[in-house]
């Protein structure tokens, strides 16, 4: 028997099938997931959690049948045979399915069943106010992720590895160097804020009557002015609003507090900032890893940039605020620093996702700190209340009234997501260096957002991280736009920078 | 090697594995395609049309693997050892797998692509009102549809074979006679009608300024009050109103005309009425044939009960229209009489879909008589044109002044489907029997009415159709309901009935 050696370029192709078979597979898996989120009757949650693991056990089989397996080791072997875009596919393909096959089905198996029963047993905890009801589980997960890190690769730090499932390429020690920075940086600005609920609580003139047919309006329009594209995406509501990818159809959704314009809106920018990434990726590679978004923390820099550099700037009420006034009644009268002032208030408070922008890093930077301690063993689970308010009174000044207000309050770990967390203030450092660069290369953000040019913007991103896709890792990818090593200055900068200018309004 | 013998009850329950798994791909697809009617943007329609693809390929290889097949053998071989109620998911199983492979997998592809691109095709020719932009595609597809039916039974008419797809166990024979007798005994009553357009276009009381907000609202509650669960189930917009089942997740659609209540009314009660059946089958039985819908014939059977012998009768005007008169300001006024009467206008027309229920029967008859003769070789689809003019002048005494609303106002054709139409009237002829055996079990249907007791017809339904799901075939089903054969009198006798009141009125 003898078998004719295909080109590598033909064997290139092969691998492109499989990837676009299971990205379709992966497109009705996220319809199932967005619609579960959205437009789902209650009555059926049972069918469609059994609908979503049948799809993920599909997708699964495709993604580790050997056949597929052994074309991706092929190609791995045979790289100097490809052009250099194939290879970018080829390597980030072998990566992940190297990951994948580390472990085995039945640990696979186990540890998402842990998952669900933990995640269960995390809104009953919630709900009680009982870390107690949580505290075995976490426990397991803790082992189950120490087990999956020594799976993946013995040899290294296991909060790494973990780490990588979410920001491949990123390495302990560059986020601690970063997150110590921050954490000294932000300290003297932090301390000197209002606790929630010190200062008198008069109403932003962001709250008042904002009826929800209007906010949806404004909502729509914003996203829309910034460049997401509604022939190609939605604009929905949901509980905990998410972004979805459905193919090339983008669905992102927020939701609404008639009280409070902000809630809606902030939501519905960063969550537009997200889908204006998936927008851009580039749909010649679409499925394949050139065409898929680099990592989480470039993610979140993304979603950030939008949401706090432009949507919370005074340039972009100037363009705004007119189109608010004839839309919303309570701000007819409502003066430009009021309504930035209102945009940028500040808090030390308990809960990480009301967090404000200066404060939300710390609250990022605790978890960071726990969850290490927990995978290197230096950490029981039953002392993680202890610690958590230990944490929060050295670096916030306050101490939560109740485990709901502290260690029970995310989802993250009673999911498994150990190593999740500190991409989000990687969002938060890597946004800020990329406005410093598009900046220096558009002109004053100030001066183009006044002029509602957000497209300007949107055209660098396009440039310098969207069309890259997997290209480069995250790190590298923001260095290559920088044209320097990214670091935590151009977030402490820009921090002061508001601090100082909420001080004038 | 030896192989231990598994016990028949084991290998039906691997049987059910196997058909669980292929509902759940079966609701993920139902998944894409409702979202691709409903709330999928427009620009992603094409990566949308290769999902689906997708997924019918994924869920196609499933029901076509040789495990799957070996077992289903091997099942049908030890039918004695099952219980009866696990035959029936056997024989149904075994049936419908014969069927599948019958067909080589290149043709199945080929007919799809056909499909595919005369769907598109029929699109264009509609638009400009050119039947030979269709014709030669039209002419592939019977010549495709006579080699399918070749390929499942070379020894048994064609359009019999065929009709099966749609209505297993159904004969030709069967429904000549049946049509024969409706044609002859509708003819009379049809004459005396006007033609659309002859006599003055006086509005009805259904027609006026009806706000789309209340006919959301009112819809809601008709549908609510007949039965149908909100809790497993919605009811949005699409351009052509379906009912689709995501699992036991039961989506209606219908579509809005703001100056005519009837559309989206008439149009909701029979989608909730084939949602009542989706609904009512045996959740013990999910995926399985026992709790799938028997046939077309009977799933139409039910949306055109609620339809038409409940939502167009007196007695539900009795109980709804003082909810109608809070909710529409044009009803206020409104008598009973003038309502009814509005809601059973008759008229002779060319389009189908906008045909009463007197005549629409007609309709059918027709298509069921043009592609009989189509598949039979007997008439060439250059020919259709003049066929069809022919048989409207003949049994409506109306020709369609363009092909637009004659031979090209179908998609049906276009896609393949031959052997589906008679399923409709098959419905009517169901709906009319099963209403007859019901009042004979549960009393007066205007009684029940009147006092909004829609609740017992319902139950009758579920005992009678709904839980048996394909325990019988079609004809049986209704047959076994009833106590004897069914046939086109009792539908004759409503039309009767409906023609004397409406002349009374």
């Amino acid at each position: 028997m003898g078998t004719t050696l295909q080109s590598a370029s033909d064997r290139y192709g092969q691998l492109v099938t499989h990837l676009h078979l299971q990205a379709d597979l992966a497109a009705a898996l996220h319809l199932l997931q967005w619609d579960q989120e959205t437009y789902m009757p209650a009555g059926v949650a049972g069918s469609r959690a059994r609908q979503i693991g049948t799809l993920a056990a599909a997708l699964h089989e495709r993604r580790t049948s050997p056949r597929f397996l052994d074309l991706v080791d092929e190609l791995a072997g045979r790289q100097t045979d490809l052009e250099s875009w194939q290879a970018v596919d080829v390597r980030e393909t072998k990566w992940r399915a190297d990951r994948q096959r580390a472990l085995e089905s039945d640990l696979v198996r186990e540890r998402s069943q842990l998952h669900a029963e933990a995640r269960g047993r995390w809104v009953e905890a919630r709900e009680a106010d009982d870390f107690e009801l949580l505290r075995p589980y976490l426990k397991r997960i803790v082992e189950m992720e120490q087990r999956v890190a020594r799976c993946i690769d013995a040899s290294r730090d296991p909060y790494e590895v973990l780490l990588e499932s979410y920001e491949p390429g990123m390495t302990v020690k560059a986020l601690e160097d970063c997150f110590e920075r921050l954490r000294t940086d932000l300290q003297g600005l932090v301390g000197a804020l209002p606790a929630a609920g010190e200062d008198g609580a008069t109403p932003t003139v962001l709250q008042g009557d904002f009826p929800l047919d209007s906010q949806r309006s404004f909502n729509t329009q914003v996203a829309r002015a910034i460049g997401f594209d509604f022939n190609k995406g939605r604009l929905d509501v949901a509980v905990h609003p998410f972004t979805m990818s459905i193919g090339d159809d983008v669905r992102l959704t927020t939701r609404y507090d008639q009280t409070d314009l902000r809630y809606s809106l902030y939501s519905t920018i960063h969550e537009a900032g997200h889908g204006l990434y998936e927008q851009g990726l580039d749909p010649e590679a679409h499925g394949l890893p050139r065409g898929t978004a680099c990592s989480l923390g470039v993610h979140e820099s993304q979603s950030r940039l939008w949401e706090n550099l432009v949507g919370r700037s005074t340039g972009f009420w100037e363009y705004f605020l007119p189109l608010a006034k004839t839309t919303f009644a309570p701000l007819q009268a409502a003066s430009l620093k009021a309504v930035v002032h209102a945009a940028n208030e500040t808090r030390r408070s308990f809960i990480r996702t009301e967090a404000d922008e200066l404060t939300y890093n710390l609250h990022i930077i605790l978890r960071f700190d726990l969850e290490r301690a927990l995978i290197a063993g230096q950490l029981a689970v039953a002392d993680l209340p202890e610690a958590w308010a230990a944490h929060m009174r050295q670096h916030l000044g306050i101490v939560p009234p109740s485990n709901r207000d502290g260690v029970l309050q995310d989802v993250h770990w009673a999911s498994g997501a150990i190593g999740y967390f500190p991409t989000y203030t990687l969002g938060n450092v890597y946004a800020a260096e990329l406005a410093t660069a598009a900046e220096h290369d558009i002109g004053s953000f100030h001066d183009l957002m006044v002029r509602g040019e957000f497209i300007e913007l949107l055209r660098w991103l396009r440039t310098h991280v969207h069309r890259l896709g997997q290209t480069y890792r995250g790190h590298a990818l923001v260095a290559a736009a920088l044209g320097r090593e990214p670091g935590p200055h151009a977030l402490v900068d820009h921090l002061e920078r508001k601090n100082r200018m909420m001080k004038e309004l």
